[in-house]
């Protein structure tokens, strides 16, 4: 006898040798067809098919309730760890391209403008550090999610069969039995925490795609936009297009939009299992792949991504991306600030902004945590790496 | 001298002064008028005005772009704390109604039918659960949030003036420097992620009002719905609406929505401070608003409302919804599960539906962690209690 | 010489041998694999195979950016009229329903509440007078989208080579060419209008699944549900569950929020195409096939669904759904309104909700046009049917 | 007597007196507070107030139900023909600047890459096409709405006095009564409508904005930036920023977002009036006044708007453009267009790029309808504003 004496012994070594049997027979067999109302009822069927009664005995306790809604967790909590890893290797090539790329300095935008010097290391460590960011989040809420198990929750109020929801849980990865059987089978918290997690991650990764399109614009041309992430135009022979960027771009819009669709798909549901739910499982499951691809997609591209060291040089005499540097030159000499960018100012418009070029050395002048100049780009990525372990 | 050595104690006192003066002139004043671009540049115009040129050294080594970036991250800590405080009483409420309600047992509901007994308590403790997973979550993110400081990013690349922003970021209670001046200034993750959990308890806030609206209606009317919280009609003498509910639901669709408007706003921008950053604060401000009145509006409707006992006992004659205690009553006497399950199918089709009456009693028969049975609910109840401190 | 003067008749009718052969070819075998950067190009490549030197002359004047759009626009033409196709079964069925249901007198809700008699068929029809007005709003689009032919709008900005862009509109079912060849190779606006609109009929598909899951309600019972569109319960022996409307409503989210994703995507993005803009085509025809389906369900179940004249009945009695009636009756007598409110309001306090029932004359009382009477009930769905024609 | 018999014709007087009065009174005060449900209840009490018995007659035959949806309705008609005057606004000064431009040349972009010489003209020709399509839809959107009328709706089933729907409708400004009383206190499409047109307007707005935006790029500076529409930076003196555009773009997203809110609003509400609908009114009220504003921003700016003309020439010889024409002139002389193709892909492998520059001359080379070309956007132009009216 075994947990809550339903099953003895001789049982629990047929079923197992039951469901050897068919994952043998299943194992690269596609799925299969039939009458059964779902995977866990045929499952059942033939098993008591191979073994007799004892698979009669298998739903005790259970209802399908309680069994998808641990199914699903389990697969979140996967897919989360899944991402965690694709978020560390993102971080790591983009701290190493950060080094690499930490004296390669160019003109930094805001507005879309040219706004003052920095290095394309800097440029891309701002990436590593928004997943670093997101990692934190998603290592807490995969713990979160192990902490209560929904098996047993049964269909909608427990069982009055004394069965230890402590073994099952620990048995399958989770630290103890949820706390409330109805909130276990009418919530899907886990998946709408997956896919806001999902959609951070894809809020910074068309960002990327949108910098790097922007950096590869006529005439800016400063990306070596490397030739198997690009196409040609089957009209305009001038035409190199960076067309993977705009496919991460266009996809991640894709799970951008899968959290609120499943918060409108829960929203006005009654407690209590509703047949609904089981819309979220193709939902979270095709946001995860995709997402999955695309960060797949972006490590490689960030591997073999180049810039054009001649072009770039080109710009920094745009823009007078200099001022700011001059500016605060000035106050360091003496002047107030408010004075100080008077000043500076009254240069440009007496069209000194050719003058302000930005050049290697300026960016090296930044004496803040976190600023553009390479050493402390070279710093902050030697340190994100530390921290990974 | 202090930090960069910039001011000198002399100008420290001055702007102390009018910082003072200035706090004193506009503490019950309406929001001032003017040409100034934003509140930052109209503070040092009436601060350089009241005590000369100190006032214009305070911009040194700032930008508008860092300043908004900190003065909103530090607005949405408070507000993550605030709501840390509302899941905090509604999870107080919900245990406590939980023990109140214990022993009001009434039919459950899957797919919106009558499915098996449980209690009230049972009921209201779900979601007293959820909003201790999602309070765990606000915890971590205040806590994430506090790490990083942006004041000091500057404009984009940071600073040539040596700043101490470390001095800055415990000053303004954060944990240290944000490593990363040109993701300080363009991401809002922290208002996203406001967003996420704003969202996530609005969907259990409006399946509360869900459910209620299901107790409270003909001919089921099982609650005693507290009058302040419902009209009457103007064409249907016969009618009590329960109007409350239905604005917590309606309202909390707004708080549903403004992740994806968020999303949908960030989508598509490059890298570096853009304008369209702004039209994020009256978004985050808005839903955090409204989403503290909901938590309100839920947690004084939890205390009045009441059950009535007579028209829920009525209910639990109906549905057969002691049919799977029935049959689990077989399986303890050792039929297998689902041979117990077939014969009381049978029974039921056979019109013994009306003898699968739920009892008081019935739901003191579950004997698993987290069921519906009032010893579980008291237990579980004073355990979250007890974790609150 | 046809057209431009650029092929011969010659290579017309090699041209068209060849079209033919590879269709033959094609006809039912799988999609092609192979090299080629999409359809337009491994098409042409194939017609060079088979007829030679015509084939290289195929694209001219052309780009993949406009045989994109156009083959885009022709299927959501196409959409749209099986959508119109669908819209008519379902007011058809909705129509034969109201006059079959037209006196099965039940209560009408409001907020949830029991609120004053009306017909089965009254409600029913509610759907179809909902889709009449989506309908012509569907038959308008469809209209639109055929006015303007993007194809000859070449890669961004029209050709050098004198194409009559009015022939091949014409010739693909167009009524003209499109007027900016910059607009028709950037916008999608054929697909935000067929997902607006296809968001708008999910939106009456999942009301009606929530009326049909309310009336099924226990105790209610109003409906008998066709057994075919329901399941049971793998855990409970007495439930039998709406699942079919629970996946209407759980779909129908999907398709719901199918509009906003096609907004997200295409925010931010510059003029000219985009390879984003590919990305439109799986959501469009995901949300357009799983709206079809559900169209294809719920004409289905509604034709199958039954009602218990018994149950109904016994609900007449509840809720004190004669209140209006009897209100409206002093009116009638010369009580002003108010006076007659009051007046009635007094009687429900007293006790008096349980006189005020609701019966099978109760609803022939009505006078106004488009009232729950079922001579109004029957009028309306009449002239409905007549001006489907 | 006057319709159905309640009024006498000195009640009538007596009732338009007080009516007079309260207008008079209220004409520009403040909305007034009080202890009144909503606006139609305490117009009652007041003019029950001013004109005794009378007024507690006025809310015979109606329910606050139908009143709200045909208020309602009424608003989103007038927000309709706003819009549609809005967009004619638009559409002028598009075809305007199509006119004023239509020679101005510049690099036209697709995958955000220079792609092909058309004019500044044919650019703006494309908002005004668009804006074109939608104002046709918007008229028939309001000719529909149109069509029925909800007031004499009740709370959900119509009435037993016998009103004349028809006289009301007609006085309101509608054709007829609504068919369906339940329809016409339960649905919202009008508000669903407005929303998605209004999300169309919206995305065509921000991508306008995001074009300028482009165009006024660091080192492209093709814009002449009306200075209005700008500011400049707190830190950077160089920086003029296109702030006007940016915050198009910003509060475009929230306008994009209005159509998502409303749907998960409404969803899952069963039939009949429910309180969760009164939540759509700030929410629609809030999207139109936004969009409204940004349609005049939008009108003024374009304006004011004008084009450096040196540095767009200076553009005019990056990124190869002239490859099609000149692609395109070898097929005009015999050449396939697939071979003529890889003849020009070779010449700009070869480093010949620089010499496909565009110029004043290559974009009258268009032939096609709807083409880039001056003489075309002229016409197009021409005929939208003649077809306007």
């Amino acid at each position: 006898m075994w947990g809550a004496g339903i099953i003895t012994s001789d049982e629990l070594a047929e079923l197992n040798r039951g469901l050897d049997a068919i994952a043998a027979e299943f194992e690269s067999a596609p799925c299969p067809d039939g009458d059964a109302e779902d995977l866990h009822t045929w499952l059942e069927a033939l098993l008591t098919e191979k073994v007799g009664p004892a698979g009669k005995k298998i739903h005790t306790a259970r209802s399908r309730n309680d069994q998808v809604a641990t199914l699903l967790k389990m697969y979140v909590i996967a897919a989360g760890e899944e991402l965690a890893g694709h978020l560390r290797r993102l971080i790591v090539v983009g701290c190493q391209r950060a080094q690499d790329w930490a004296d390669q300095v160019f003109p930094l935008h805001t507005h879309t403008q040219f706004a003052a010097p920095g290095s394309v290391g800097f440029w891309v460590l701002r990436y590593a550090t928004a997943f670093d960011h997101i990692r934190r989040h998603v290592d807490f809420c995969v713990s979160e999610w192990r902490r209560h198990c929904p098996l047993g929750a049964g269909a909608v109020a427990g069982s009055s069969i004394p069965i230890d929801r402590r073994l099952q849980a620990e048995g399958l990865g989770f630290e103890r039995p949820s706390p409330n059987a109805l909130e276990s089978t009418s919530a899907r918290d886990e998946c709408v925490e997956l896919l806001a997690l999902a959609a951070q991650v894809a809020l910074h990764l068309q960002s990327l795609a949108t910098d790097v399109i922007l950096f590869s614009q006529t005439p800016l041309g400063w990306t070596l936009y490397p030739a198997p992430f690009g196409t040609g135009s089957s009209m305009m022979p001038n035409k190199q297009n960076p067309d993977a960027m705009e496919l991460l771009r266009g996809h991640g819009a894709a799970v951008l939009s899968a959290h609120g669709q499943a918060l409108t798909l829960l929203k006005g549901l009654p407690s209590g299992y509703n047949r609904d739910l089981q819309c979220i499982k193709p939902l979270v499951r095709q946001a995860a792949e995709t997402l999955f691809a695309l960060c797949g997609l972006a490590e490689a591209f960030l591997t073999q991504l180049e810039f054009d060291r001649e072009r770039i040089t080109a710009s920094l005499a745009e823009g007078g991306i200099g001022a700011t540097l001059r500016m605060e030159q000035k106050v360091l000499e003496g002047l107030p600030l408010r004075e100080a960018h008077h000043a500076v100012v009254e240069e440009v418009r007496a069209g000194g902004a050719a003058t302000l070029a930005g050049d290697v050395e300026s960016a090296a002048r930044y004496q803040t945590t976190g600023s553009a100049s390479p050493a402390e780009t070279r710093r902050v990525a030697a340190e994100l790496l530390r921290a990974l372990g």
